[in-house]
This record gives structure tokens, C-alpha cells and sequence, in this order.
């Protein structure tokens, strides 16, 4: 191994710098050349690769999002894209590839595999929900900037004695939503993994009025509903005053928390050394509070699951 | 003037709690007994009159929203509410009034007055379109939560190479939208006060890219149109791959800014000394970098004028 | 169990009002009488006892501090103080207790419990410092606010071209020093657990400015030495333009991070189900991941050690 | 006008890259060539000048410190210096220049004109002691990181029931900790321009006591005396359980908030056109609410003066 590349791929997460920063200064301190490859799967095909030294990564771990920019390709799907692709990479004499990003990436990363290029994929994305990992780059940031925006909110649904309904990120996974509703107090969440009832909603914001609690924070994730279906089901039904807010791509945004920028590091000079030690073909992963790596094959076999003993924690923490 | 009240309306603003804690304490200072009215108006209306100590604003400085709570009332603007009012008030022997809040808000104090009570207004609006006074509390606070949300967005525009397009409220005023998309170097800034045209925002856009610069912000205050609609137009005509962000009522909420904290507990203040030196019937207002005071009357033939030289200079600056 | 009490002890640390807030709804969500004990060992020996309800614990989990106070108590360290400690329990016929602090806290915990009170411990404390759990509340925070001001500092480093030198708490533990440094990209980390010399932090600073990094950030962890120490050697042997900053309690207060509300949250649910359980006389842990539990004794024979591979991780990584 | 260039002087403050971003760009919207010069009068000695295009100043508006860092020049001071550093000027045919700094830099800007040099200084300090203006850039910047850190600060007090001593920034001038004391409810403040007896600290202290509010905070300004032997004072004359805090070079870093980035935009663009209107010799400066001008010598002869009736607000807020 004397020349590896490192892309971003997917959506991209506060903490990805960490990662990019880590894994150019791991490799150079081990010796090795790395480059920096643009705008994900799509520069690579088009040969956006440029060489990284020390300083090129500096004074980048507090800043959010991707220096290296992120984009989704079509055309790196096809066969011929992936020749195309590792052309490029031959091109340069890169032998090793680190890839920063969700499912998706690290699908076009097992068949870089495939096709003979050593690969480690690093697990990063706001939603959490990526399969062979505990946590993902990006997952904490996104959450206190989701609670960040709850507190505020919860100022002036006090003043106004109004029910709020947040809408979080999340299609697939209710990470966000119930790590953010959790941790504001909210007084209900919905998640994809579990059903709700309109009526329970309402019940436990009419508990909360008997006892003089007159606002209330109901947190829904993308992947069940709109915020506003919730807000227009209480207010039809029950009369209640509420407004809605949604989140949206402000959670994918700003600077990294010190959980991110630490796991960021961390599984980037993982990724360095397990393609030094031959390891490609393995995502990095965080599992049992330690970094860990498995293959992309037995991370496909596995579904990212949300702790749901969180889910009841909230339940019996917001009576 | 013995005993006086304080009580906040209309829409909740981050540095009200500086204007309360002062009322009060200046009042007490000034050997005056001081009462707290819950619930605005319709509080008023209803009696949610409560003696205030120097404990009882004692840490709310820097909380938002506002610990008096607020709402809009119907029936505070009849003839026979504003009768009710005042029954409230001399059941408690309050002999003066400060209102916290808008126009609205003014309008029924000025009510009041004419009914003989020395009422004085304090401007409380994030809005910051409240006649009569350059400066309204919470408007300070609102950018600051703005261009807080715009700095994480820029991340992941950046990161995308998208163009953003950032909502933010203001019905009647651009104000916020000016000063947001001013601070926040966006490249477009659309307000009620200066017409647009998608094209101009196009070629701007455009402008930027052949220099390189991929990513670009669009502010747009909530008077002028929706900021799909913006988004929708520039995808379909120009082919930009947009995303839109609603802040809503995020800009509502959170702690103060030093600079609210400052002009609430300066308008607080001056509020209770207008009262004790007979001089009801006025509003607090900030003119030319200085805490005055103006009749209702005055400020009523005055409108709120947003400061166009700001909306050229952000022209120059984001060329 | 039907009566249960909670008390924090020792440095107060953010996260503490979500274990407290846990705590009481949690007991009152199993049915049981929760009581605030104020002030520590000190307000049990004073009979500084209140019953606690759900809306006592509203609106705190985003609060730092704790509402029921800390404090130091020389007196419950006699067995005569311990003694009216018990008294006082019985009195409110309180049969279970949960107290949330570091070691020395744990110590008197256990005291009680050799006397026949079942007591449960958290580990409360911003060092993170405390035997038998990899992690106690209010460590992420303090990284956090660490790592902000760090990143505050850098600005004006980098403006002056300037090496500063900035103290982090830690007394017995560097794990601030470290997770603040590296998470911060600091240059050079100095910890308790490992020795350092002079040279080589010089020999990193000169390594950055041959290839153009004009400035440094020195992170030294308070029980090692102090700042000053550090920026006067570089001052005198090496000429080197070095400004300090002592962070001191700044690192105590703020508002929780996410993580602390969660642990906090968990820790806080834990606690009251062991008391429950009949498993008094333990202390919650975090291990490998996990919310554990082990008792007191097991605990004292552990060390709580820091994880050396992110120090060398931070070696790589500030080349 | 040509060409001109802008440098940054003396310490770094908030907002000083908006005031560069600026002079940049409303320079080319103007038709006119902008160089930026690095590190100061010291940089211009040695000729660190480089072209600057809208692109060199994109993204900078919300960093801290300043993009062209700074410095303090002993040689520049001297005859012979002025000399070279308009020769360097000429060398470049820069026939405009623009200084932001303080009251230092401005002398030299002052000597610059003597010698024939059109310049326009903008007043750039976090201290706010500049003659001829009532505000100059990074002092919102400053107050709004010394109150974060007040508002952490009392967390940790009000959970010991300790008295903080905090010492903000402010040699010749208490105008930080004016503003930081009012704006974060301090029971006492401390500043140059007034005398203080640390018995009437004490009596406030034990007044809020009295009532049963057991922390207080006090702000004292570094020009007054250290914050420790407030401290000792306290600790050793009345048993206070005291604690110190100096909040140092925090203050001088962070994004700047949107007040000192609407100044700095409006006063970097204010300087452009004083040079285009061939109005060199002047300092922008912002008096009534307004961005005015007034000449060198004409602000000399003024002296900046603190609001005392703040102090006197601040007085009767914290009773």
C-alpha cells in the first residue's frame, strides 16, 4: 500500500472532516500517499483527484459538512461506470480506497471489491441507520441541533401555552426523533418503528394540562408522517392551538460535536490501517462502545435496529 | 403612582423577560408596588394578577420567551372588555400599566388611556415592524437565530453544490430578511419592501458559478411568497437543484442576545420612570441610538421604515 | 420501596437535573413517593427534604447545574453525622436512596448502606475520573464547552501568528485534556498519565510552522501543572509569542449536551430499578457500551483508567 | 482611485472579516482593484501583498479573527518605516489604503496621510475604547461570549450557592464588563471609570442573601484589578465561598454576531467610498445610530466615554 484515496459519498454529515483529516494524516504518518477524491463516486469518474498533505486537512475538524464535497451517481452504478471508475484510480497509482458514506456508498464500495481494489468503508450519515454499526458519523451532531431547535421552541410554547410538532430527519430509521425527544422532553414521539394513536398523543398532553403543564413538544420523524398531519389531526379533533416546524436540512449542517469529531478520527485512521494491514473489503463500525470492523457482506446481513428500550424510557420519563 | 402593572402581548420575543425583570425592579427601586399579569389581556380580563418580587425576576434574564406568559384577545378589543380591564385593575388599586408587545398591543393600551389610565408601551416584536421606534426587543435575537441556521445550511449547500433557498418570517417587514441574508453573505434577498425577479436571482446565481462558487443562499421573508415557490421556479426554469428550509418559529424562541437583554432592560426602566413622572400615554422607543419616548398618537401616524441603503449595500457586497 | 429520596453530592456537573428528573418520574411511574434531598450529605443532616412531583422536574433536563444543589458535608463523614442521616430517612420513612456524585460520594453511599440503607450510586462528575464506569454525566459537556472555547482561541491564534497554552480541569484524570485536544486539533495534549517534554512540544510547533502553520494550541490538563508553567518555558528557551487561557469552572456549567440528557436520563431510570429490585447498594455504570451495574465494592477495586489509544491517536494526528 | 489595499492591525477582533469581505467587494463593484496586505503595518513593510478577487473573501463572514491576521510593527512606528511602507505602495501603485484596527493604528494611518497617502481607518477593537465613535467592531462579539460564559458560570454558582468573581477584557475601558454585568443580571460590577468599595460588594451580596438568593456573580474589569484579589478580599474579610474566573483571550475569538458582521459590512463599504470621494484622512465611525466619518485629528481630540447611565441602570437592576 503506498497510495491511497478518500471520498464522500451520499448525504453529507457534520464529522466527515474529522474523518477525511484523520485518514490523510494517519496515512502520511504511516508513510503513505493520499489523494482527495471530489465530489464522491462522480468526481472519481471524472478524475477529480487531487494529492492531500498535512496542511490541506488543517483547521478542518470543527467545520461542518465535506471539504472533499459529496454527490449521488447514477452512472457509477453501471458496470461500465465502475471500469470507468477504477481506470481512474489505476491512473494514479492508487491502490487503497477509503469511502465515507451511507448503504449506498458502501454497495458501490463492496463492488470496487469485486472488481479487485481494496476498500474500507467508513459509516457516516445524520439518520443513523446504517446497517453493521451502532453509530454513524454525523448521528449526534444532527441530534443537538435538533435539541438545540426544541429548546428554543419550547420557549415560546410556553409563552403561548401551544402544542408544537417538530418534524425531524429520519425516513427510514427514528434515531433522530428519539434520541432529540428524549433528550428535550418531549411529551410524545413518533417513529417509524413503533404505531402511534392520535388518541394517546392527545391523552398525554391532556394529563400534562390537568397538572398545570400547558405546552407541549410532540416529535414525529419524516418516515411516519408530516409534522402537519399531526398538528391538523389535533387541532380538528381536539381543538388544541398547535404550530408545526420542520427541521429539514438544517440538521445536516454545522459544526461537528466533540462525539463526532472523536468517532470521525477515530474510524479514519481505522480505516488507514486496516487497508495497510490487507483488510479491504470491511466497513469500520462502532458496536459494544469500541471501533470494530466487519466485512460489507456480513453488515449487509444485518438491519441497523434503533434501541427501542430508549423508546420506553421516553414513554415512563414523559408521564 | 403607587402600584403598577406589567404584562406582555401578542406574539412572544426573546428579551421580554429583560423588559419584565426591569419593570419591576426599577419600580420596586423607585418604592412602587409592582403586579404581574398573566395571559396578556385576556388575563387581564380575568384577574391573573399576581404581586411581583425581586425574587420573582430574579435568573430570568437570560431565559426566552416570556415568563408572563402572552395571548390575543377578542374580547379585550369591545368596549365592554376594555370596562372589565379597568374594574381589574382598580379592584388591585393599579394606578399604571406597562404593556410589552405590537401595534396590536399598543392599540388597546391606548384604549386604556383614553379611559384614564396611564398606560406605557414597550415594543416587542421580533418582527421589528412596530411604527414609531427603530428598534423593537426580540428582533436582534430572531437574525441571530437566523444566521445561525443559514451558517450550518451553508455547510451542506457547500458540500452539495445546491442552491438553498431560507424562509424566514416576516409578514408585514423584510427586516429580518434583510439583516439574516446581509450577515450570512446570502446571494439573494427577497423582501416586501423591493420587487424581484427570478431571473435577476438566476443570473446572480450563475454569476457565482463562473467564478466557482458553487452553492448559493436565497433569503426570502415570508411577506413576499412561500420559499417553495422560489425553489420551484428555479428548478423548473433554471434546472438548479434547490432545497428549501421554512425556519418558522425557531426564530420565536432562545436566549437573548446581549444586545436584547440590553435595550429590554433599558426600555423596562424607562417605562416605569414615564409612569412615575406622568407621562402615560407613551410608547418607549429607540431613535437614532437612543432610548426616547413618543405618544401613541405620534407614533401611530409614523410607519415602520425598513432601511433600503442596507438592501443596496447587501447588492454590492454579494455580487 | 416505597419511598425514595435523591440527593447530588460533590462537584456539581451538567446532566444531573435529567438523572434527577429520571429519578422522580421514573419512582412515580412505578408508583412511588420521590423525595429531593437539598444540598448534598449537608441538607440530609439539616432534614432538607422535600417531596418531589412530576411538575417539580419540568423544564429542567435542558438546565445545567443541579436544582437540588450540591455541597460538601464534613460532618456525614463521621459515623455520628451518618447516624442523623439515618434518623432523617426515617423520619420521611424514606427507604431508598439515590445519589448522584463521584467517588468520595459513593464512599459515604456505602457507609449507609452498611448501615442498612439501601443506596444506589450515579456517577456524576465533568473529570470522568470515577472507578468501575467508562463514562460519568457531564464529561461530554465539558469536553464540549472545552472544545468550543478552543475553537474561539484558534481564531485569534491563527491571527496572531501565536502558541497558546490552555488549561483544561483534570486533576487526577487527563481525560478532558485529551478528548478537548484531540477533538479540537490541538498540537500537543499534556495529561497526568503520561510524561512529556518540553523539547517535543517545541519540536511539534517548529514541524507546523516549516510548513506554514504559524500557530498552535497547547492543551495541558490542570494536574500536570499550570498553563503558565508551560507558556513561560516556550517563552524564554524558544522565543515563541504564547498567550494562556485557564478554562477553570466555565467547564462545570452550560447547558447539557445531548449525550448527558441520554445517560443522565438512563442512568437516572436505572437507579430507581435497582432500588426496586432490592439491589441497593450499587453504583450504575457505563461499560462497553451499556448501561451496568456493580456494587460498590467492586467498584473501589477498579481504577478508572483513560484510553491511551486516542493519546497516540492524538500523536498521529497533529503531525 | 485605482487600486487600493486593506490590512488589519493591533489585536484581532470579531467582525474584522466583514469589514475585509467589504472593502473587497464594494472596492470591485466599484471598478476598482483591492489588494489585501498580511499581518499589519509589519507585512506592508516587507511587502505581503497580494491581489484579493470576490472570491478570496467568500465564506468569511461569519469566521473569527482576521483573514490577513495582524500584527503590532515597532519599525513602522519610525520614520525611516513610514518611508518604505509608502514604497511599498507605490510599488504595488496602491493610491488608497484602509486600516482597521485602533487607536494605535490609526496614528500610523494618521502619519501615512501626512505623508501624501490617502486612508481610511475603521474602528476594529472588542474592547470599544477607540476615540470619535461609539461602537467599533467585535465589541457585541465579545460582550456575547463573556455572557455565555456569565450565563454557564452561574449554573455552577447557583448549585454550590457560591460567589463567582469574573474578569472580562477592558484595559482603559469597562465597557465589556458594563455590558456583560447588565446583560447577565450580575450583582456587581466593577469598571475603571467608577470607584468601588468592596464593602458595598459585600452588603449587595448579603441583601440578595437575605432574600434567599444564596450565588451571585460579579464582574470586574481587568483595568480595575485582578479578579483574584476580589476574591481574596471577599473570602478572607466576609467568609464568602468565592471562586475566579478570567475569561482572557476567549473574548477576542468566535463567529462574529450579526451585529458586528452588519458594521463591519457597513463600515468596510463606508471607507470604499470616503476613498472614492477622495475623503482620505478620515476614520469611519458610528455615532446617533449612524455610520458617520470625521477626520483623524478631529477624533483624537475626543476621547471615548463609557454610558455611565448604564451603570447606573445596572445599579438599580440588581438590588
Amino acid at each position: 500500500m503506498r497510495k491511497i484515496a478518500v471520498l464522500t459519498s451520499g448525504g453529507d454529515a457534520p464529522g466527515m472532516n474529522a474523518a477525511i483529516r484523520a485518514v490523510v494524516r494517519r496515512g502520511i504518518y504511516k508513510g503513505i500517499d493520499v489523494f482527495g477524491i471530489h465530489n464522491g463516486y462522480e468526481g472519481l469518474l471524472e478524475g477529480h483527484i487531487t494529492p492531500m498533505t498535512l496542511g490541506s486537512v488543517g483547521d478542518i475538524i470543527h467545520r461542518g459538512g465535506t471539504i472533499l464535497r459529496t454527490s449521488r451517481s447514477e452512472r457509477f452504478k453501471t458496470e461500465e461506470g465502475q471500469k470507468t471508475a477504477i481506470k481512474q484510480l489505476n491512473n494514479y497509482g492508487i491502490d487503497g480506497l477509503v469511502v465515507v458514506g451511507g448503504d449506498g456508498s458502501f454497495n458501490g464500495a463492496r463492488k470496487l471489491g469485486e472488481k479487485g481494489v481494496p476498500v474500507v468503508g467508513i459509516p457516516g450519515t445524520i439518520d443513523n441507520d446504517i446497517a453493521g454499526t451502532d453509530y454513524s458519523i454525523g448521528f449526534n451532531t444532527a441530534v443537538s441541533t435538533a435539541i438545540d431547535a426544541i429548546d428554543k421552541i419550547r420557549d415560546t410554547a410556553f409563552s403561548h401555552e401551544r402544542t408544537s410538532v417538530v418534524e425531524v430527519m429520519g425516513r427510514g430509521a427514528g434515531d433522530i426523533a428519539l434520541w432529540a425527544g428524549l433528550c428535550s422532553g418531549a411529551e410524545s414521539i413518533i417513529i417509524p418503528e413503533a404505531s402511534y394513536r392520535i388518541e394517546d398523543i392527545f391523552e398525554r398532553i391532556t394529563c400534562g394540562r390537568n397538572r398545570g403543564k400547558m405546552h407541549s413538544i410532540i416529535v414525529v420523524a419524516e418516515g411516519v408522517c408530516r409534522a402537519e398531519e399531526i398538528s391538523v389531526a389535533l387541532r380538528e379533533r381536539f381543538k388544541l392551538d398547535t404550530r408545526v416546524i420542520v427541521l429539514g436540512y438544517l440538521q445536516r449542517g454545522g459544526t461537528p460535536t466533540a462525539y463526532d469529531r472523536m468517532i470521525g478520527s477515530q474510524m479514519g485512521a481505522k480505516a488507514v490501517d486496516l487497508l495497510i494491514d490487507g483488510h479491504g473489503g470491511n466497513m469500520v463500525g462502532f458496536n459494544s462502545g469500541k471501533i470494530v470492523y466487519k466485512s460489507f457482506e456480513q453488515a449487509e446481513k444485518q438491519v441497523h435496529e434503533i434501541d427501542m428500550s430508549l423508546y420506553q424510557l421516553a414513554q415512563t420519563l414523559s408521564i
